[in-house]
């Protein structure tokens, strides 16, 4: 166990125990390197790997704090490993998407941040500009692999992080979704035997189902997100030839899984040589001081197929994300030329200014801060009202909370209530497909606090309460 | 039989006899109704048919004239209907898309007409002004069936063609190929027969290919293109789920069938219950005076699938599709949320504006004339170097020559060669699976004519000599 682990460790105990109520300040570094003799730079590493947990939070030029959801850092999972659930989610999924689709839905169901948040002006004046110049339509130099600049200003940013690479390795794709479908076919085979986190993405259904993939899910670890012994054990008994992850702000959960587990889950998928697709769409939208790093961080094999997109940053009518490919891109580009050819060619263009400016970084740490201060406003008025029945899931990062509702109330019910006075959430069974864990919601947080979101949380409040009582 | 297609197949035997040389002036409408005694619309019928069929054009204020290309129809087909043959197209169609992709190759291989045409100003200086707006890239108002605005100009524009519609039928997707594939997928299941025409797009066999379809072809009729008794056979012996064929400026031949061949089409395909996926394109690039109809106008029971897109109008880049979906909009949303998601928001925004001005109108007839003008200029300079050994078949519509080569000259050889010298051409392997017809290329005439145009073309020339000699 490296030094900073064992810290980590020691402090995790401490904060598990309740020795610190929330919000309390940790002591700086150079303090905690005197009280525990460790180096400056374990202690660094042990506070990031907590950080990276949710357990504490950062400020920059303020040093570390305890983060507020203690208590149960993670919703306790019911259900085991289990094979090849009967997928029922697409019809579901389709008319969940549809009934929040209109303008007249509080967007509280919605995957998108809001919108105010994202397209910065700046970014506006360079399309607005690229957009009388003929060239930028110009398709030829946006075809796959995508346009060459902005594929070096990517691999710049992998750079950035320690991940080497260049723009050879990239393949920029319509949207996140687009490269993780992409990145799958690529990997896979019909029949082939997949792993998935048992509350995930919907997309990672959809996809599978699509491509007649058998599909096992692994539980959520109630305290570090990712349950590294069922892990172990489900590569070891199954024939798994990819694994499809988010442990960077999870959707819908949220949590961060730590650098010391993604180390290991990276040194199994090597001894096993099993493919890992990593959906990181959220991995500019952590709150605290470093970004998360991402399984590609600890792939020495060529094995992580790293998916993300600038639709949670910049906004998701731009329709451009990418995957860090490597040896895979021939295929994907295939795929792409039989498929939706490219991503649009003035937008990828317009991309290449902004994202190679100093406005990206601005308005990156600008969201960052809004997002954060946006959903601590949401979890401090929900769980002063609803404290009492329900349990909020607030990990520092991106703007979903993971609400768990009293065990006897459905979800769904509850969704299907809420719509008819036009407030959207999204329930549980979009995310899951076992029988258990239905009496979860994941709400979208990332609204300026106002009247009519004050007003709609106070109908979500009532409705709950309604429920809980009726029981 | 019509009034009128008896005066039309009257007409062809005098035009196929030779009675006129090309670019003679056919008898007006008038004269024509005064010699034969049928009424005015009865001629005009007739004469729109044999414009339909290439055989004739006509150009505004001066009537008709005699096509230019009229010893051979068509490519001789010598395949028969055949069911299943092997697929090795993907590779080879990938490894032809990337050696052209570069800006050195001259781009006569090129699928896309020359983008100096598209992209007109007053579409960027819209698109420049949408940019502005944080409005226009809200991608709630985008989403699958995609901005509700563009889709009533796109119904409107059907409504004009006598095809009654409205926005509900119209799905837009990520490009046009992405709205055939959207189309086959939901038409489906693996195991399925579909029919495709033996010389055709290779999207369509990638497809095909990826969703595990057994695949019959169709081999053109030599003078009309499309075989109607061959069709017949092949629905009465095979249970054909779904046709996917191209009637309008067929690519990559490039005839035209006949209203009256697509008349008969529908009525089989409604007699028999088939679906067809109607790739059409090129519809809007018609040199003559009207609009050849669409499949869509002979439907009468919700069989076809209309699949079109603004790639040969407007700029490839766009990546803005759409498919007349009817009562298929549904499931090809739902296909859509599981992919690509929506096409770019922000462009959607400007087309509104652009597609529902007079501009788009303008830019349409524009276009029009100077792929007429172009193509009328390569096909002289080919015909008269190459008229020998060749046969080039240049039809009243779109950007491509189909050319017969040599029976001996393998045109992937010819490929090969060419693009040692940066030109690229796309070989007829890329269009037919067949073993025959290996001797044709389509070659893009969609350029402005200047002096690298005529080098290219000059070495092109050069090499099929080269190869006729050696043999």
């Amino acid at each position: 166990m490296y030094k900073s682990e064992q810290l980590a460790q020691h402090l995790k105990r401490l904060i598990e125990n309740g020795s610190w109520s929330a919000h309390t300040k940790l002591p700086s570094l150079r303090e905690q390197a005197e009280i525990s003799g460790f180096s400056l730079m374990t202690v660094m590493n042990a506070y990031q790997d907590l950080e990276a947990q949710g357990l504490i939070y950062s400020k920059e030029k303020s040093g570390y704090f305890i983060a507020e959801h203690l208590k149960a850092q993670m919703p306790h999972s019911t259900t085991i490993v289990s094979l090849n659930p009967k997928i029922e989610i697409n019809s579901l999924v389709f008319k969940y998407l549809k009934s929040i689709q209109s303008k007249d839905i509080l967007p509280f169901g919605s995957a998108f941040p809001d919108h105010h948040l994202l397209t910065p002006t700046k970014l506006l004046q360079m399309v607005s500009q690229k957009a009388r110049d003929q060239k930028s339509y110009d398709q030829t130099t946006n075809l796959p692999p995508g346009n060459l600049a902005l594929r070096k200003i990517i691999a710049q940013r992998y750079a950035m992080q320690g991940i080497s690479t260049d723009a050879d390795d990239i393949v920029i794709t319509s949207g996140g979704l687009d490269a993780l479908n992409l990145s799958l076919q690529a990997l896979t085979q019909p029949g082939d035997y997949i792993l998935l986190q048992q509350t995930t993405f919907y997309g990672a259904w959809q996809a599978a189902e699509r491509l007649g993939l058998k599909v096992i899910t692994l539980p959520e670890h109630p305290t570090f997100g990712f349950d590294l012994q069922a892990f172990e054990q489900v590569i070891q008994h199954y024939p798994i030839k990819v694994c499809w992850f988010m442990l960077n702000a999870q959707n819908p959960i949220g949590f961060t899984v730590s650098d010391d587990i993604k180390y290991k889950i990276a040194k199994r998928l090597h001894e096993h040589q099993i493919h890992l697709i990593e959906d990181d769409v959220y991995e500019e939208l952590f709150y605290g001081m470093n970004k998360p790093l991402s399984m590609k961080y600890f792939d020495r094999s060529n094995l992580v197929l790293h998916c993300s997109s600038f639709s949670k940053t910049l906004g998701a009518g731009f329709r451009v994300g990418w995957v860090y490919a490597g040896k895979y891109s021939e295929k994907i580009q295939h795929l792409q030329l039989m498929s939706t050819i490219s991503a649009n060619a003035l937008i990828q263009n317009a991309l290449v200014e902004f994202v190679s400016s100093h406005h990206y970084e601005k308005h990156l740490r600008q969201l960052r801060r809004r997002l954060e201060k946006n959903k601590k406003r949401f979890t401090q008025y929900l769980k002063q009202h609803l404290g009492q029945c329900c349990e909020i899931y607030s990990f520092p990062s991106g703007y979903f909370l993971w609400i768990r509702l009293p065990l006897h109330i459905d979800s769904l019910e509850l969704y299907q209530q809420l719509i008819t006075q036009n407030i959207g959430i999204a329930p549980s069974p979009l995310f899951n497909v076992s029988d258990s864990n239905q009496h979860y919601i994941r709400l979208n947080c990332s609204f300026e606090w106002n009247p009519s979101i004050q007003t709609g949380l106070d109908t979500l409040i009532h409705y709950i309460l309604n429920l809980q009582s009726q029981s």
